[in-house]
């Protein structure tokens, strides 16, 4: 397509994400909003793109819109909500990308937030199942987690995966979480303490569940140009797809591996023009264990079902040759869920401007994000080089 | 800016408004989309972008992107949901019409929808108070029309208008939806019907407030020259402008008109190189009849505090000069919350391809569009051009 304008991030801003911060939307919103206004040294934005995902069931508050703009004291400017279910920060990134790229606007802020504590687990649990078909699966009684374990049970079986491979996951994110002073976790944790930990749902158990927290996080999108002039050091975003499946795993031939990743895996590489082999630093939804596993396979890094071969090898670690989910990822960083993606690509920007303080990873030139709504339902890749 | 893309609406779709379909989200948003791709004769869509306000809170579903993407058969493409408020529509559309301008997208879906039949109205009115601050105002105890009840008071009292005096707009709104199939209501009313109707909120009556509907709108975009090969009479969207104001009325200093909606209306004025006087068909967000009257004025078709005159002056009527709601309006095509905004852009397209069959206007060129959500808190003005 012709007329396509490059698009950097100039500044990001990020909550510590709490297992309960006792602060409200627009508190959480506020601080990561303000931090990327000030990391990127802007006086003005021109819109507002609102990551989340369950404002109106939580927190019966929709319109986050005009409530954050207000919150921020830029009333005025465009804002609305932008939902993707768990893949909420992927999504809201992807319209303010659009947004620049349109020329309609051009200092452009995207926010995601989510508030999870202060309810019961139960309640939560029934807001996590907004992201699946509420009138043929929710009323099974059937949980998100007991969707996932399904889909682990599966994997271990038809791969002849063991659970002390899959746990190397949350024991990675554990080790990478215990330098980001804005993880929800700093505690080491073994594959032995993932296995003895609380059953949550067969085969999953306590530490291979990413936990319920609050946080919020924020990216300030320019042209390439504008960036120049803002920043030493721009990091441009060369692809944002968005893909999505079916939306249940009961409608599909395969659960062990996710098309929606596939597919928004490939256009971005293909938007790019760059492929796994040039991926330097890695973002993955690792809301379970296995999904960061399955992971690493549906883009492209590992055959199916051999995805932690990557973890034993070290190739994850911060100091292999792909490093994954260095500030701790959903399982440590912590999954406030509709602000996670922001997370993401918040942490990657850091990466790839020799930002990251104690998190810093050597030598990245470009990142991969993986924001993933539902069971692989919307998936949202995003792929960010350094330089521009 | 430079690299603007000419951006056009090649098909429409849309549901009856109904008073309880007894139908789910999925199959109105199916029908108002398959309508629309085949009003374009488009074979493949490349995204998918879904407005609603309430599904959170009344059905407890989110993840409608890859909910209707599965429904309607098109699950892989992108699909998100975008969220103002009563202005989602609206909202949805500028999603929509940046995807393509960005050149990352060239067929798109915009299809809205809401469901608010099958639940009690003290709970749907619960839902509708999402628009307002749930912590500051919701907490109160006032509802949504007891909101606007204030803005009627304050507005008759400063301006000296009588309640005879706007009450017109709901008898216009009646009488344009005689001839609309898709009409929630088929009943022509009188002033005295108005001022002798309940009262719901002293002083606004039943018939002074939009009701409680079902409904799915939708609209397929392309690039102008996509356009051109699928149809002879493209309609051009020439401005698409979203702003925000301070998100409660008790923010501001003035509640008989809306900084919002001049705000947005300014910018898309601007955008499009005209001016109210060009405008000649338009499409306003009437939930009350007073928000009616104000957006004549805040659009700037009157003075502050003289809408009613164009009521009087018949300016407003299918055969005035200025035809306004002309296929009913949120009074009486119906006010599908999250749906509205794309109801009026479908409308107004249909106008200016000359399709509007028993609602046709004659000669109208420029169309405007101007869809609220909250009490003036978020406002998306479009306008639409015949031809390309």
């Amino acid at each position: 397509m012709e007329n396509l304008r490059d698009v950097a991030v100039v500044g990001v801003g990020m909550t510590p994400v709490t297992s309960g911060s006792g602060r409200s939307l627009s508190q959480l919103f506020v601080e990561a909003a303000t931090g990327a206004i000030e990391d990127a040294g802007v006086g003005r934005i021109d819109a507002i793109y609102v990551g989340n995902m369950m404002s109106g069931f939580l927190q019966n508050q929709e319109h986050l819109g005009s409530l954050m703009a207000t919150a921020l004291g830029k009333e005025g400017v465009l804002s609305y909500k932008v939902e993707g279910a768990c893949a909420s920060g992927g999504a809201a990134t992807n319209a303010g990308l659009k947004a620049v790229m349109s020329g309609l606007e051009e200092i452009v802020l995207v926010g995601a937030v989510e508030k999870m504590s202060g309810y019961t687990t139960p309640h939560v649990t029934a807001g996590l199942m907004m992201a699946e078909d509420q009138a043929r699966v929710g009323g099974t009684g059937v949980t998100f987690v007991g969707l996932n374990a399904m889909i682990a049970r599966e994997y271990m079986h038809r791969h002849r995966v063991s659970h002390e491979s899959l746990a190397q996951f949350p024991v990675l994110c554990h080790e990478n979480a215990l330098t980001n002073s804005k993880a929800q976790f700093h505690k080491k944790i073994s594959v032995t303490d993932v296995l003895q930990s609380s059953l949550v749902a067969d085969p999953l158990r306590l530490y291979d569940c990413s936990a319920i927290g609050d946080g919020a996080a924020a990216l300030i999108l320019a042209p390439l140009e504008r960036a120049r002039e803002l920043t030493d050091s721009p990091v441009r975003i060369v692809a944002s797809a968005v893909a999505t499946d079916v939306l249940s795993l009961h409608q599909r031939a395969e659960i062990t591996c996710f098309e929606g990743s596939r597919k928004a895996a490939n256009r971005a590489y293909a938007a790019a023009g760059l492929g796994p082999n040039d991926i330097d630093i890695l973002e993955v939804h690792d809301a379970f264990s296995v999904l960061g596993v399955i992971a690493l396979e549906d883009l492209g890094f590992a055959e199916k079902g051999s995805g932690v071969q990557l973890l034993m090898n070290g190739d994850c670690s911060r100091d292999g040759r792909l490093p994954t989910n260095t500030f701790g990822g959903l399982k440590a960083r912590g999954h406030p869920v509709g602000a996670s993606g922001v997370y993401q690509i918040a942490e990657l920007t850091l990466q790839l401007s020799n930002r990251a303080g104690t998190c810093q990873v050597p030598n990245a030139n470009v990142g991969l994000a993986q924001s993933v709504g539902g069971i692989g339902s919307t998936v949202a890749v995003h792929i960010l080089k350094r330089g521009g």
